[in-house]
């Protein structure tokens, strides 16, 4: 086949595909202490691995069906079925959203600095992306953001808390902004919501712009079985469950989603711990005079200036991962440390205090 | 908040998702002998079961790291590493692809029948989706779908062997499409590869515009893990890896794929099975009179006529699933009956000749 075998080009993706933003998280080898992607860092509910051993051989050749499992989350979280879709993680939840409401002539409303993948799926559409920069000491726009709001604004998308910041947005603040954009999609991310404690989860149902994520990848445990969930009022639900695959969700994954709902001890008992891990290490920031801004989430941003990246590569070699923010908008020299169990934040600290020594920091260079 | 209850509409989605193809797979109860999803129907090899037992709580709380698994997945398929892209089942594989290449103005070219999901994923984008029709008894419409190339066309899809049909298409017709279409990705679905022995993955770094499709949903019985794979040329996958999630495929999908790819004797013991029972299960149909179309795959078409949703049901009341594809173009009156091992496609067989008496079948509505 001579003809199949010169050196013709490859066919061109979309134009939008040649320029969309392109995603690479820092993965490979992640041995050590983990404080990098928000992960928990010790372990799922034992409950987890005991539903695991249960799955058969012929169990697994089947497709899956989540229309079960769908139902006791919706029930955990006092939904009706109809109103929560389980999916492949947030990422997919993300992605199905953007492609559900994001095309030509549309905006999307983004306050930043905040998680990238809003911004990565939405340069998948041809929709315009609007970035609304946070305020002093990443405090939330939502002057800006109210303003910035247009008859084309058909998604606005609200980590709470935030990520990297770990900043929380009021309650009153989201109504505001629900109420201002009644024909957009209000997306509340609360993927560290059990580190927080406060929801907008009750207005599923009652108002039809809201759409609420949760994920599974953090405080549960679970970020490689790939789950997160949306709530959103069934008429939006229609849309969105038209456009994602009916098997997005793998078998192991359902399989193991009840125990992990049930074990509620397990989840207080790594809430407990994280929320005294970051009182500690905030207090340790405090006395080696580096600058960090308070977290409702299990990370802590932290100033560490222009010696970010020697940092960074100095905790790596003490085998602790963190994750260098300083490319994210308003984030120059900073560095976001997860918070995970005492112990492993404990070792953090310690491998802090020897990694700022090494490179000679004085806190002059944040 | 008095202005957020009242019964406002919700947001509108874009209009192509309004009009977007929706798909109903007819799951819930599915206890029984499945010969409804050309599943493994028995189980996958022993050694994935051992591998998943390997598996430990912390390893769960880590998200997805899918490059080492794929370089092997890429070896067993005589690839380079950047040649394979691992997805969230072939699903995912299939929007990932329409999404890279189909944009307003695009066209995509789709012999029918065929599996539903080109034409549900196309609809998702903006670009025309032009059917063309098989010829007399299914074959391959070579000539037609030659004509209907145009320099819009960006994606031809092509399953082989074909679902619902079984049909294969030969390697010369597959080339002949290749060279004439040298700007639009020629997509090789060879989903059921195993039971027809014949494939194009040779083209792959030769070829810039082939892509191949495999899945671990049929022959490896790992359709619950959601694993699928993508193999072309290095330029295309530069642009499918820009929009695929990088943590689509789950972290135990991965820790089994290995153990999968290695126990050939267990896929070789199942594709022999298959094989065999092919033969026997239309062997037996020649002997009842029922029409149906030779397979190169593990399901046959078989053509029951005016009673084919009777026929279903009957079958369903003996407790055995098959898949009425009466709808799909060309197959009025059609059922697609899943070949699994001997023993299970013998239980199909004697619930077919039972329920075919029972709803009065005489071969004259057929």
């Amino acid at each position: 086949m001579p003809e199949l075998t010169t050196n013709r080009l490859a066919p061109q993706p979309r134009e939008l595909i040649q320029r969309m933003k392109e995603y690479h998280p820092p993965l490979g080898d992640r041995s050590g202490v983990r404080l990098d992607f928000n992960e928990n860092t010790f372990a799922c509910s034992p409950k987890v691995l005991e539903a695991l051993g249960q799955v058969s051989r012929a169990q697994l050749t089947m497709y899956p069906e989540r229309e079960h499992v769908e139902a006791i989350a919706a029930q955990h979280l006092e939904l009706k079925p109809t109103q929560a879709l389980l999916t492949n993680g947030v990422d997919e939840a993300i992605h199905v959203l953007c492609q559900t409401y994001l095309g030509a002539g549309d905006e999307m409303l983004l306050p930043v600095p905040t998680y990238s993948m809003y911004a990565v799926y939405a340069s998948g559409t041809e929709a315009k992306l609007i970035e609304v920069r946070a305020e002093e000491d990443f405090r939330f726009p939502l002057n800006a953001l109210l303003a910035s709001i247009t008859p084309a604004t058909k998604i606005i998308a609200i980590a709470n808390p935030n990520s990297p910041t770990g900043q929380a947005v009021r309650r009153d603040e989201i109504l505001k902004i629900v109420a201002a954009a009644p024909h957009a999609m209000i997306l509340i991310d609360e993927a560290y919501f059990h580190f927080y404690g406060e929801t907008v989860m009750d207005l599923v149902g009652r108002v039809p712009n809201v759409i609420v994520a949760r994920t599974f990848s953090k405080v549960y445990g679970l970020a490689g079985l790939r789950l997160g969930l949306l709530a959103a009022d069934e008429t939006a639900m229609k849309w969105l469950r038209r456009v994602i695959s009916p098997y997005s969700v793998n078998s192991l994954a359902l399989a193991c989603l009840p125990a992990a709902l049930e074990d509620r001890a397990y989840l207080d008992w790594y809430v407990g711990e994280v929320r005294a891990a970051r009182e500690e290490f905030t207090a340790a920031l405090a006395r080696l005079g580096v600058k960090y801004w308070p977290s409702e989430a299990n990370f802590v941003l932290t100033k560490i200036g222009a010696k970010h990246a020697a940092f960074s590569a100095a905790m790596r070699a003490r085998g602790v991962l963190v994750r260098d923010r300083s490319s994210d908008p308003g984030c120059d020299g900073c560095v976001r440390i997860t918070i995970g169990t005492r112990e492993h934040t404990a070792a953090g600290m310690k491998a802090m205090e020897a990694a700022l020594r090494e490179i000679g920091w004085t806190g002059d260079e944040a």
